[in-house]
């Protein structure tokens, strides 16, 4: 059957169903460039407006699944369940998590990739370790996976190519927050990565890509749904994004609250969502291990060690501190009832711990110190953030960013639940 | 001011108002390349969803005519008046109506463009007249104004250079139908071009852009709003377009059409149009002469003939015919109740008189020619349509098309008013 690009466009513009030929036929035809980036943008544009039902979700996430290999992990001597998070602010989240699942018994394949914008990368963060690498090879990956059960390492280049290629034109073209085409995205990517088991932590707040609960509702929903069809035990997790997570933000200083937390410390809060999504990894893995006594143990620890080793990094070595610092004061007594997660990842990003183009460079020890989180009493004058660069002249801007991001209050804020709800099929 | 494209694409996408700057920033930033394509069609489609306000519009239309030349009539020894029409099937009214309105005394400069898909283009019809060329040189076109009163011409490249760039954009990514950027498109050109009044032939039904009176009218009223903020004396009526007009569809068969009525015979709905179109031609120009009576006098056919010839044509010689015809019949007896412009249009673009791409050829005696109208009596196995091609193989093809088009019933219609409105400042 011979599709046509703009018959198709103006089809979904006008709020008709495609037909499954035709959606393969578009994610191919533009994978190889016969569709052009001007037709698939308008198409983008077409879709956050007009959405995708459940049978066109499906056939495109399939067919961006067949632009590439599909991976699978069936023959590890452990049960594969992989995490993936919409993206936060001070999400560390990935580097406790992990080395616990993978000491609960389980092996967990994180493929992650870099930050762009306002919320970090998991890999960015791991290369602020000294000497550690993001490339690994196929093989390498596998068998770190059956000989220690954790590996982070970049995604392949063969994964869902149309993916990548899709990615990158929303980005340029304001299409980037359509729910299909993000529901699209992560779950072409994690179903053909192959693991068996699937959770989704849900971002919901300022930080996040979804500023409100229904909207992340309906994104879970729909990614729960696409994983339950392709054969992948998927639950997702709602979780607050209206705060940063923790009290660090930046790629050095996550690596070190992460080790804080695979050592038994650590902001509460951490610690609360890593042992959350770690118990829902387990069960979905079969084993009956308790992850908060599996942490308390140091097995962790020792899994998150082995797990650096074995990529070239040193888990001893002091970690990138940036050359400047300055610390930004409460103007106020009385308890800081919002500090907004967008605002202080936007200072950070602009600090140098994130990057405006792919090609830019980030800065290792870049990023915020939070010295108070909403709820806690502040007093005029005392430190309340400080900022890390190594490049002084960025102080102003990351200033201007919190403007408006720090609120201080008579009464402490009704406090906000860390887990807002649970999706399951 | 800096603007950047993705913050102005989510802007409109989201229901926002572009600021003025933004938008002189964006037409001028396209024109030059630093605007991609992919990202100009994304904010097309969010155009499309999102509307335009008259101010964004008025700026955006501006915009558009500054990236260009802006030409002027006022040295002319006549009172410069253009009609535009938003396209149809067998609409061939610019060839009796610039040559009558030159005869009451104004000068019509019609600069036109070539047929794409299946409307036809008024240059195409034009050319099928054995040696008349559509390009002139500015300076040859004002004095054939000047000496004659009418020209019909091919529009320089410097008018609105970036709605030719982003009209070619808009018809590969089904980004055509949006009723600011028609009106924007238009309106752009004709402002340029610099006639000091203008009137529309906004076509509503299958066979136009603008299916429903609804539409048409929003078009028509924010046209007419755009010419008189340019200074730009603006009249709009709304004509239909569900069925051809007159009785012959094609480009030579449209001029044979167009030259009956400048003899005082042809179709009745085509010599009603011309004639009303004329009127507020003459009114706007402020002249007293009757068209009806200066069409009987034969002065329109001689303004015709010295067009013709001034442009190298020769107004005697015989018009091309096509090498093979097919006749289709009636396949009942009673009333022809329905005779779509749509398929009617479609048929005659697949026998050959337009083009599916810009650089095809059209055939200058291809097309369709009616034996009967809708309300006529038409009779079982007697000929309703000549289809006519030089490539026979293109018949199937026609007919397809014409399937659903041709509705015959037991009582004549209800009729419908050819002009169905009329929108004045």
């Amino acid at each position: 059957m011979a599709y046509n690009a703009v018959e198709t466009i103006t089809r979904k513009r006008d709020g008709g169903r495609l037909a499954d030929d035709q959606i393969r036929w578009l994610i191919d035809a533009y994978t190889r460039g016969a569709v052009a980036d001007e037709q698939m943008s308008a198409m983008a544009m077409a879709v956050f407006f007009q959405g995708l039902d459940d049978r066109e979700l499906g056939v495109w996430t399939d067919a961006m699944i067949a632009s590439g290999q599909r991976a699978d992990f069936t023959g590890l001597s452990r049960y594969a369940v992989d995490k993936h998070s919409t993206g936060g602010v001070g999400d560390k989240i990935t580097l406790p998590l992990a080395p616990l699942v993978a000491a609960c018994g389980a092996a967990v394949p994180q493929l992650s990739g870099r930050g762009l914008g306002h919320t970090g990368g998991t890999l960015d963060k791991m290369e602020a370790i000294p000497g550690w690498r993001a490339d690994l090879s196929d093989e390498a990956m596998r068998a770190q996976l059956d000989r220690i059960g954790a590996v982070i390492c970049a995604a392949g280049a063969g994964l869902a190519p149309a993916d990548k290629k899709l990615y990158a034109l929303r980005d340029v073209t304001g299409t980037i927050e359509a729910i299909p085409l993000i529901c699209s995205s992560i779950m072409s990517k994690k179903i053909a990565e192959g693991a068996a088991g699937l959770v989704l932590d849900v971002k919901v707040g300022s930080g996040a890509f979804m500023k409100t609960p229904e909207r992340a509702r309906e994104l879970a929903t729909r990614m729960v749904g696409l994983g339950h069809a392709a054969g992948v035990q998927t639950v997702a997790l709602l979780t607050d994004m209206s705060t940063p997570l923790g009290l660090a933000v930046g790629n050095a200083l996550e690596v070190a609250e992460s080790v804080e937390v695979l050592a038994g410390g650590g902001p509460a809060d951490v610690v609360e969502l890593t042992l959350t999504l770690a118990r829902e990894m387990v069960a979905m893995a079969g084993l009956d291990a308790d992850p908060a006594a599996v942490l308390a143990s140091g097995k962790a620890m020792d899994v998150w060690r082995a797990m650096v080793t074995a990529q070239g990094g040193d888990p001893d070595a002091p970690l990138p501190v940036a050359r400047h610092t300055e610390v930004v004061t409460a103007e106020a007594s009385g308890y800081l009832t919002r500090l907004d997660a967008l605002g202080v990842g936007v200072a950070s990003w602009r600090l140098g711990a994130g990057r405006t183009r792919k090609e830019d460079a980030v800065q290792a020890g870049a990023g915020i110190t939070l010295h108070a989180k909403p709820g806690d009493p502040v007093v005029a004058g005392r430190p309340l953030l400080t900022l890390h660069t190594d490049t002084p002249e960025r102080f102003a801007d990351a200033r201007a960013a919190l403007a408006g991001a720090i609120v201080i209050g008579p009464t402490p804020p009704e406090p906000v639940p860390l887990v807002w709800d649970r999706i399951a099929p």
